[in-house]
């Protein structure tokens, strides 16, 4: 059974006035170094332990190092940060969890699948737009602890299929503020999903799930909007990959909505062909990744002053799919404008 | 390792200017129809399949179920409704987001484990009291799913702990909105916790390890609004359990603040002895369904003026505690008042 799109309901966008992207920070595992955007991350880890005893604490260490070199960054001190909004793939998001546990802040914690980094951005530019001065904002993944969590023990060295994306090692954080003294990007904008389900069942092709889901989303905020995708520099997807990127390109055609040389996904940008990773990245780490390192890089470079990141999730557990069920798609999408003129 | 109190950093509290609570619908299992409260519940099953081939797919149909009977108590239609916010105890939250799957609705999935109800009414109060209308704040838990998650398998009838507490079974779902034609409760404030952990690590002890997270938000809630226990007629934490309950009052009346008669814990308060839950119950569920029935009749019968509720949640995963790990937790506080005065 598929759950369609239901058109007579609205996606309402809704508007912020007051958030600044102050930094953010990204640290990217070895495969991510030696990929396409490699020489972007702040940070490279030689193993992706990252000197820790398991996969599951390097990936923690992961998270609070993003955290960390984010707020430092930002110039602002632990204690300016009054909230820290995250979350992750693994059960339970214990490597938010855990990495928050080091900083005596406020903490709430999200879960939409690899799209939580966006879902993280949507609460904290909430939170500083009305009740706060600094939020944190953290999500990532990691290919080790992902892979024998969802799928099959590492050692096992299973054959991936060729529709497969390979689950992105990293974190990236993003410090938001409702106020900036300088110039700085600011996320105005923001639509927030609906699940979205037209009955894929196979876990090893998500980004045909996810499709429908970024597409629903990016229709909404175009509308909502009165825009078209000329109007953006960027109009980024999470982790689509390659294939899920030319399924979103035919769903959003068919709705007479063409996507340009503009579009790209993180997942499907961040490695090489011979690194055999098929469609390309996946996980939360991706948008949290692209996002907190070349992306804001352009925004702050004035490369880019409008621009859709569009988070995107398979809500999907190995239980729903053993259990015969489809994978639930859902797609964030804020915008993100610099105008330097706002500052002169 | 313990993560204690930074006493050096503030814990703030945010205020809601605009957030009424329309109603709400509780569905519980049969043992909890059994239990204390069991008169109490909207709905209550008689197995807890609920009429699905697997205890998940249950768990899932209480969701949805709950949801949709909120929305039809608070007199409101599908398409009032702005957005979902909620979270569960499953792997992936699926309940929620599976439940949610049938509604074209803009959709924020939460995790701070049995905390998560009242986490989602700390987001859903900044939706409508800044964006939207009408938002549904929907969580609970499952004895079954939770139990061969997070324990072991049913069937191999593990004898249970003195100490340990037992899964309720159900979900709560709260209508809330930024305007009510009627009298009705509103939430006027919240304390965010941050995660605290003493170093505990037995997972059939979980208020122990909860206890002093809801001590720490307690006492900021309490300083922040210059406010003492008896100001309040109900102070209601949400699954710390008997043991946990008395951990609490010892670690709050370290601090001056000696808890009266007006304070009472879900858990604790949902079985009778006889029911053999131990230091009674846990799980999202608890929260949801008591705040959901009895409190808000209470509320909307003037019999509660002022109240707060502290959900109380254990951060850790089956997969850290394995590794060594203690448990991390956390607690949310919300003030939720009713002023028959403000509508006359």
């Amino acid at each position: 059974m598929a759950y369609m799109v239901n058109d007579s309901y609205d996606l309402p966008t809704i508007n912020y006035v007051n958030c600044y992207i102050l930094d953010g920070y990204s640290v990217a595992g070895p495969k991510e170094r030696m990929g396409k955007l490699g020489e972007h991350y702040d940070l490279t880890v030689d193993n992706d332990k990252f000197g820790e005893d398991t996969f599951e604490k390097g990936e923690r260490k992961m998270f609070a190092t993003a955290l960390q070199g984010a707020i430092n960054k930002s110039g602002v001190s632990d204690s300016d940060i009054n909230a820290i909004i995250g979350g992750d793939l693994l059960n339970q998001i214990v490597s938010t969890s855990f990495a928050t546990r080091g900083y005596p802040i406020p903490y709430l914690g999200l879960y939409n699948a690899c799209g939580t980094f966006v879902e993280s951005l949507v609460v904290g530019a909430m939170l500083v737009d009305n009740y706060m001065q600094h939020v944190a904002c953290v999500s990532g993944s990691h290919f080790s602890t992902a892979e024998r969590q969802y799928r099959f023990p590492l050692e096992l060295g299973v054959f991936r299929s060729p529709h497969s994306q390979w689950t992105a090692t990293g974190a990236g954080c993003t410090i938001l503020s409702n106020h900036s003294a300088h110039p700085c990007a600011r996320i105005t904008k923001a639509t927030i999903g609906r699940v979205v389900d037209y009955g894929i069942k196979d876990i090893n092709n998500m980004g045909a799930a996810m499709a429908p889901a970024a597409c629903d989303t990016l229709l909404a905020h175009l509308n909502n909007t009165s825009t078209k995708p000329d109007d953006y520099d960027l109009i980024m997807t999470g982790d689509l990959g390659k294939l899920g990127g030319y399924i979103f390109g035919d769903l959003t055609s068919k709705k007479g909505v063409v996507l340009g040389d503009n579009y790209m996904d993180c997942g499907a940008s961040m490695y090489y062909p011979e690194q055999r990773t098929y469609m390309g990245g996946s996980g939360a780490a991706c948008s949290a990744l692209v996002f907190n390192s070349m992306i804001l890089n352009q925004l702050h470079n004035n490369e880019i002053k409008k621009m859709l990141l569009i988070g995107t999730g398979a809500l999907m557990s190995p239980t729903t799919s053993f259990q015969g069920d489809s994978i639930p798609s859902i797609a964030h999408c804020i915008q993100v404008e610099y105008e330097e003129e706002l500052w002169n």
